[in-house]
């Protein structure tokens, strides 16, 4: 086994630096070493969810730039030396349909997820990128497009592609009238996407103070959401609202902002959601809901950000002040996303 | 006024033969002898739930064929003698962006319904098709297709129309992948136009008892919603699946039928409906709703039927026999739509 050191749960919600084991690597796996990685909500919901009596160790992070710096006797596609990045899948089965079609995050017998998961060879449980080391399969990894800053790139592996795939699926470009609803770490990173696809893009937010962020993303339009008046002016008017509101709420208002024939997407796993057939049926509008990416996905969504030069507004900090980042991201105290500087666990 | 006979209701849940008053023609209506009348879920959920002591009265149906036996100084479109259909709208404000794009089925000052609805010049309530007579605008008439059975007609301008909708909407065509849950008034036309779009076209029954009509109205597979093998072995195999299931029911089992980037569209007006969103989000599939449809749509639907030999399979009964179908439409006890001949009310 490998040594290195990470930020493990130890009591409830504090994160300990602590020595950490790695796996030995395969012939397809790389070794990284992690320079940044980016700090997710569903970090924080892991965190305070995490049933410890089962005496599994959870170490969060699941969106991290590093440097390859060994590789397996089998990997082709990286060298040490080589700048990567990693999402929150690190294996599938690559054998059923969605795996087959690229969709790994669908994987029908369930991907294994960069921490939390469960090895597909040995059992083990995998512990994320809050680490200064990683040992993953060279197939799940991918080249750091040049030009992209590795600390703000770090984001785009998870909420990046989170937000990338609904804007692809329904087809965004030029022409598209877009709203995304809450500016927080997935919303302004839409923005920054659909303005780059060539839609028309507003923000739809509780608080009128963002609109001059919305602005400097890109954004044409604001609605405030506690405005009835311009909740009714803006009615009917987007092909597509992403909904990147986390905690729970109604879909019904966001819903009537859609056009005919348009789509309301709601990225993440809100669990049972309940909506009125008569917001659907008037204007014959659709509800999805998105979350992660598949691995030829991300390999779009890094290349069209390269091309963009886009990457997440962060607040960088030494890693030693995750449990500061943890505490002020549950406030939603963030403008956009906290990302870990890994290089304090030399 | 103009007199004639029909169908309203009177006491609980019985309907009695009674005089109407329809009002003098206006310059671009057309007065109709209505010759059949489809008998919908709709007239039964409006029967059950008819506030009497609003003091209005109730006459149902939204679906029939007839002859046109005069017409408006300003008409042009018709003369008497022609055959014609109506649906469940008969007027609209014709100025909203929902009417201007010929929806007007969701027009923003909400459509005048065939019975129920208040007339938008003199504030009368109107009353529907189980009529000998019906006065209405001559844009809110369909001329009937030469070839199709008036009878068997019918039904297609309320059930044909709301399951033409989703299927033209979502792209049904050769190659599409379409399941129908339910075989029943809506079901069964829905099973017609899917195939003759040219989709492989299959049926979702609790009953195995339903494979041979469902194989005789063309549909290529069949599933049973009851057998878990079943089930499970049509996972994720249908572009779109029609539900047209009018009880409250879980859209999980259904919404696990549908394929990647896929669309499950329930039919009418279910009220809030609870989705679990990860139903949603494993392979991006989308919800929608449908119910009804704008001239335009209804207008190709009847071409479309024509040129198909597309009815709906009725049983056909006296219009003095509506109570007896009422009760049996209760029970699901028709096969597939009941349709009253109203020639005995001369």
């Amino acid at each position: 086994m490998r040594t290195t050191t990470g930020w493990r749960l130890n009591g409830p919600a504090t994160l300990r630096r602590t020595e950490l084991k790695r796996r030995d690597l395969r012939p397809d796996d790389l070794a990284v070493r992690i320079d940044y990685c980016g700090v997710c909500h569903s970090d924080l919901h892991a965190i305070r969810h995490h049933d410890s009596s089962a005496g599994e160790p959870l170490v969060p992070g699941h969106e991290f730039t590093g440097v390859v710096t060994e590789t397996g006797s089998a990997v082709t596609r990286f060298a040490p030396g080589d700048p990567v990045a990693v999402g929150n899948i690190v294996d599938s089965c690559g054998e059923c349909a969605m795996c087959r079609a690229g969709q790994e995050n669908f994987c029908r017998a369930f991907p294994t997820l960069t921490y939390g998961g469960t090895d597909r060879q040995d059992g083990s449980t995998t512990l994320g990128g809050f680490s200064r080391e990683y040992v993953v399969r060279e197939g799940f990894a991918h080249p750091l497009p040049p030009g992209l800053d590795a600390a703000a790139a770090a984001p785009l592996l998870c909420a990046g592609v989170t937000v990338w795939e609904p804007l692809r699926a329904l087809g965004v470009g030029p022409g598209s009238r877009v709203a995304v609803a809450g500016l927080g770490g997935l919303g302004h990173l839409a923005v920054r996407m659909a303005v780059a696809l060539g839609a028309t893009t507003s923000v739809i937010s509780r608080s009128a103070g963002k609109a001059g962020d919305a602005r400097r993303l890109g954004a044409q339009g604001f609605v405030v959401s506690t405005d009835p008046a311009q909740l009714a002016a803006a009615r009917d008017t987007f092909d597509v609202v992403i909904d990147t509101v986390s905690a729970p709420h109604d879909l019904g208002p966001y819903l009537r902002l859609v056009a005919m024939d348009g789509t309301l997407s709601h990225l993440g796993h809100l669990g049972p959601v309940t909506v009125d057939t008569m917001d659907l049926l008037v204007g014959r509008k659709k509800l999805s809901s998105a979350g992660s990416g598949g691995r030829p996905a991300t390999a779009a969504m890094l290349e069209f950000c390269a091309e963009h030069g886009i990457t997440a507004e962060i607040e960088l900090l030494p890693s030693a002040r995750v449990n500061e980042a943890l505490d002020r991201l549950g406030r939603n105290d963030v403008r956009y996303r906290f990302v870990l500087d890994l290089s304090d666990l030399d």
